[in-house]
């Protein structure tokens, strides 16, 4: 009878996501509640868009996604809720932290509406002015579950259309004649640098391919078991863009890597 | 068929969570269990009392949080289950943890057993000496879970009753004539610092209100948005007592605030 | 419906581990998922084994741990499905992460398959180089929790037989005439020192016990209630081995233990 995933930026020591999930169960006592994850660091829209980015895809026809990093809380940055594709169901604010499920990463904008109908609020009741994950999102998110569980839900009944969504610049990459310019866009938990070069410019079929970052020059392999341990290399990642890495060791630690440093692509 | 919530402070990375969830499914294998936090820092009792403090009321009546935050495991302290406001169920250590449920935040002493009645332990057997979490408390929210969802539980089953909960002091604030005297008490995951001064004092009809800490004089406000990225203000938070608090940045680290810290409300 | 639990070194943050509960949910609509722990430390075979091994015996017959810790990822290195003692079931890589649920910790080698047949990969498909958790070991641990709910599983299903899995040594404590010497295996979260020496070792009938490490002698006692705030001691921790502690204090910090560092158990 529903599943509702979270994603937070409030760590959980103390209490808020406790709140967020009492309400939930309150409102939809037979949804099942999934954390994503709530170590996004403070507001950052982008950290918390690629874990939904990696995840979103593979939850089941339904899901809701309860999403709140929201540096604007009690400014006048939209609460949303957003049907994507596949039926997936995105709740939170309209903070930039659902780029990745906007163009050009998806082929039209999703259908969204801004959540002004306060008789999906907590209590019915205006809302704290600083904690609208417990007095918002998590009642829309939990009255959304139930509607879905129930049938194709009516995302009008939370409040009025929204036309184009909040979103953070994601850098283009270059096609240059002998090379593929771009730049590293995350830095994952292992220190792999994930880059916005997609996996289609890895061509090993004209010959080796190599990646430079950092001042260094790696071989693009197949996985970690072509290279020793410790050694660099690049290869595609699970979400299909060139990442550089390091087998058993941080690449991001060894090149000082983070966002925005430049990366290149070419054949030897 | 019933809700368990956890709080503890012993991470996860060791299994000793894991251990007291393996406990909870093979006793009550319908029940849902909830994380609320593990990362309470190691015996910090007024942490995880303010993560109570925030979550439990948001969540459906019959609900059973279990609590090990348990400084004296191995001493005498007692072993408690504890009937709070609207049908919530405390288990845990009688270390202090449920200071927030115990009057003067609530009008009256709590119903509260000392569950000494092995019976209700894991295996019915001696407990190890230094894992109650497993072998006392998880059982105990376990079968008292299984109670619930029967109808209403008798807590006397577990053990005789208790008169009096252990408690940590919470500071009182100090009304002068032309102000309030309080002082921070919690500082949470965004640098906020929580204050010990209700809502009530906030009285913006007599015109502009100001708070003081750290050497500095802010703004009491509505909302972040009241003040640019960056600024410093004084906002009643999300359980209604006043925070210090700095839009999308750590009023703590700015001020070097913590718990103990003065706080002065005035009006301008 | 079936009981899955999840054990990675990937924090949450990233969304992997986002991933692998989609997979889950969507192949085991009606398994519980519960997490273990995402914090083992990026690689660390041992810890995850500790984590394994102190959480497992307590989950009813029929669970699927599902274990990513998985440093050869993109290697050779097998993946696995193994039946456990008590009907308890395991899926992951062979990368040791299993070594304390065989021998000389088992009395046998548990029945151990190679999960190579990729109907029950997600997609029947290739998985990804580097992702093995979201494309192998999550959608076998929801296959096999589907399975154990209709019935005893056959796990030939998944692949052909394992006769002996990868282990880590586990170093062995030595008796001496007037002294047990073993050594650190692990530090948990509290700080405290879990040794190789077990409780059958501490004997106190025939007089006070002591153990030496980091240069210092202390009592071995029942319980941290026999020692002052702050002062160290030897116990027998909750899963039968002799543990060097600090009452409310860190012990590896106060003695700089870690894995490896020698603890002598003697009469006094």
């Amino acid at each position: 009878m529903g599943l509702i995933t979270l994603t937070t930026d409030f760590g959980t020591a103390d209490g808020y996501v406790g709140a967020m999930k009492g309400v939930i169960a309150s409102l939809a006592p037979d949804a099942r509640v999934f954390d994503l994850t709530h170590e996004t660091p403070p507001q950052d829209i982008r950290s918390a868009a690629f874990a939904l980015y990696r995840s979103v895809p593979y939850f089941p026809r339904g899901t809701v996604h309860c999403v709140v990093v929201d540096p604007g809380v009690g400014t006048l940055r939209r609460p949303l809720a957003v049907a994507a594709e596949n039926e997936q169901y995105l709740v939170g604010p309209d903070s930039g932290v659902f780029t990745l499920f906007c163009p050009p990463f998806t082929d039209a904008d999703p259908l969204a509406v801004e959540t002004t109908n306060a008789r999906w609020w907590r209590d019915g009741a205006e809302p704290s002015a600083t904690f609208h994950g417990r007095d918002v999102f998590a009642p829309v998110a939990a009255h959304l579950a139930r509607m879905i569980a129930a049938g194709p839900p009516d995302l009008s009944t939370f409040g009025p259309r929204v036309e184009e969504l909040a979103r953070f610049e994601v850098p283009s990459p270059v096609e240059e004649r002998d090379a593929y310019r771009g730049e590293v866009v995350y830095v994952d938990h292992f220190g792999n640098a994930i880059t916005n070069l997609p996996d289609r410019w890895v061509d090993h079929a004209h010959g080796p391919v190599v990646v430079e970052a950092g001042g260094k020059s790696m071989p693009v392999v197949r996985t970690y078991g072509d290279v020793g341990v410790g050694e660099l290399c690049g290869l595609v990642g699970s979400a299909g863009w060139l990442e550089v890495a390091c087998r058993a060791g941080s690449a991001a630690d060894r090149l000082g890597l983070a966002p925005g440093i430049p990366v290149v692509l070419r054949r030897r």
